[in-house]
């Protein structure tokens, strides 16, 4: 495999982004092309033992920054390390593509100036891998579109489904639409105007509406709403964890004897926290362009990155943009 | 003051409805009244010593229970705990109603069959009063309304500051948009609509947009999405510190040390459980129909329903129902 990694991307470029390609290097044997400043890039190089594994670098003389606006800057900077890397994919050069960057940015070049959509598919989904109480589930979509309408659903759980099956292994995974109530008939009008449409898709698994509550509790594998609700969901669930996990902190240090009991109970703090912690999973697919995207989160270190990476070879082996574009083409 | 109490509303009622009414009537001396199965009622008050009290009963031959149809029962069920109530308000003859029952069945039979809508308001909201990591701040809507226009969200601002500011005491509270991303300019439609017209308000401390961080972190003090967004919001935060918490109990039980850990860390765990309980607020107001109406959580028990009689007393204390009717004449 050859995987195009972002060495532009994270919100410390170009260290934990060079850093994970090289783990990822090491521990699959792929090809690994970090795609950026070739100055930068080298010197960060020079920092790891690259001996014996296959990393190429290509140069980018532009970046895309967080701070940039999408739109503009994925129209202008068209030397940047999203251009250049996405037209290695689409020039057949490279298999996948995996950034820590600019979401918005990552977006609006891959559909509008790189890869282009898969014929069929109105609209991009960025899918999250999220973890529940006990295991993980497929969130489409998380923050691609803000504004969506029915049909931008459908063609959503058509696609998170197939990820889920090929990628993750998921045999006929629950299908659900994230709502305010679990009944039928509850949600606002994209729900309600979306639900029968998922129920009479023969090849979809679709179980109804799931509170966030059914979500943690594991009841849907993959869990569909349009990108503003998604986003807000996924926001809410890492900004509720860390306040409950700060709170307990807090209450534990208050007392002498409570402070005993947290620094013995330490381990599996720190393993709940594994658990949910998004590094672990590593990066989000980009559902309906064209080839092999995975975004992750801009705040991530080299496991991120790596994870990213692994991600991005699931992807590749699963062959998931293929069965994409075979169900576009039937819908 | 005198509060009516519905005796039907909890998921359990009559038990933790007339056993909450007789905690709050015995701490603040008020008038409460209960609403419901005289019989059962009178059989559940004979379980307490009520010497001094003073407690109403008023019968009530129906129940809009938990399973109806919002609608249909408000429509058809007139004499429910719920009308025979909420006519005591809006005949004058109470201050205040508080129900642990169906949400949409009292925002059906408040809105559409006793007090009606203050004259002006578009739509009443439910306003969350929720924890952040060091307080409280106010959410609206959490589940009135599905579907919003951006008018029904500039009234929620204007009525939620309100209620923060005088049943709360927040002077100037900051109000916020709930949104995927803090930046100016973010948001979907509803929001991207709405922003201009709150920064236009000159009464209003508006402070932009919110994520769930900041939310969590206390940036503001009054937080507005549509009813759909906001029950989301609300039932994430709930599922996702469930989770945490399960997590952490679970990884604890796994190791020996661990355990004892946990055992000496348990008062800590007892009161960061406290800080987030819902019980500890008791209810949501109601804002924008024509009388105090508190909505608490099905599953309150006897706590639950006594804090819910205390933000119907903050309420009627601080005459917020004559400062939104003055306010919607200026509108």
């Amino acid at each position: 495999m050859r995987i195009v990694v972002d060495a532009m991307g994270s919100d410390n470029y170009p260290e934990p982004d060079v850093a994970g390609a090289v783990m990822a290097a090491r521990e699959w044997r792929d090809e690994i092309i970090l795609v950026g400043d070739e100055r930068r890039i080298e010197a960060e190089l020079a920092k790891h033992d690259t001996a014996g594994l296959v990393l190429r670098v290509v140069h980018a003389s532009e970046v895309i920054e967080m701070t940039d606006k999408p739109a503009e800057s994925a129209k202008q900077k068209t030397d940047s390390s999203m251009h250049v890397g996405m037209n290695l994919v689409k020039d057949g050069e490279a298999d996948g593509y995996v950034t820590m960057g600019n979401t918005g940015g990552v977006l609006a070049v891959a559909t509008l100036h790189t890869l282009k959509r898969i014929r069929g598919i109105k609209r991009p989904a960025l899918a999250g891998i999220l973890p529940t109480g006990s295991g993980h589930f497929v969130s489409a979509d998380i923050g691609a579109n803000a504004d969506c309408r029915p049909e931008f659903l459908v063609q959503f759980a058509l696609m998170a489904s197939a990820y889920a099956e090929l990628v993750l292994g998921i045999e006929r995974p629950r299908v659900a639409l994230l709502s305010n109530g679990e009944e039928e008939g509850k949600g606002n009008a994209l729900i309600k105007e979306t639900a029968p449409m998922l129920a009479d898709l023969p090849m979809l698994n679709y179980v109804g509406n799931v509170e966030p509550k059914e979500i943690v509790r594991g009841d849907a594998d993959v869990v569909i709403q349009d990108g503003f609700t998604g986003n807000v969901f996924l926001k809410t669930m890492e900004a509720a964890a860390k306040m409950v996990s700060q709170l307990i902190r807090d209450e534990i240090m208050a007392g002498t004897l409570t402070k005993v009991g947290g620094a013995l109970a330490r381990p599996a703090f720190d393993r709940a926290k594994k658990k949910i912690d998004p590094s672990e999973v590593g990066g989000a697919p980009l559902l309906g362009v064209d080839g092999v995207v995975i975004i992750g989160h801009g705040r991530s270190d080299a496991l991120g990155v790596k994870n990213g990476i692994r991600q991005a070879r699931m992807a590749i082996e699963a062959n998931v943009i293929e069965a994409i574009r075979e169900g576009a083409a039937r819908m």
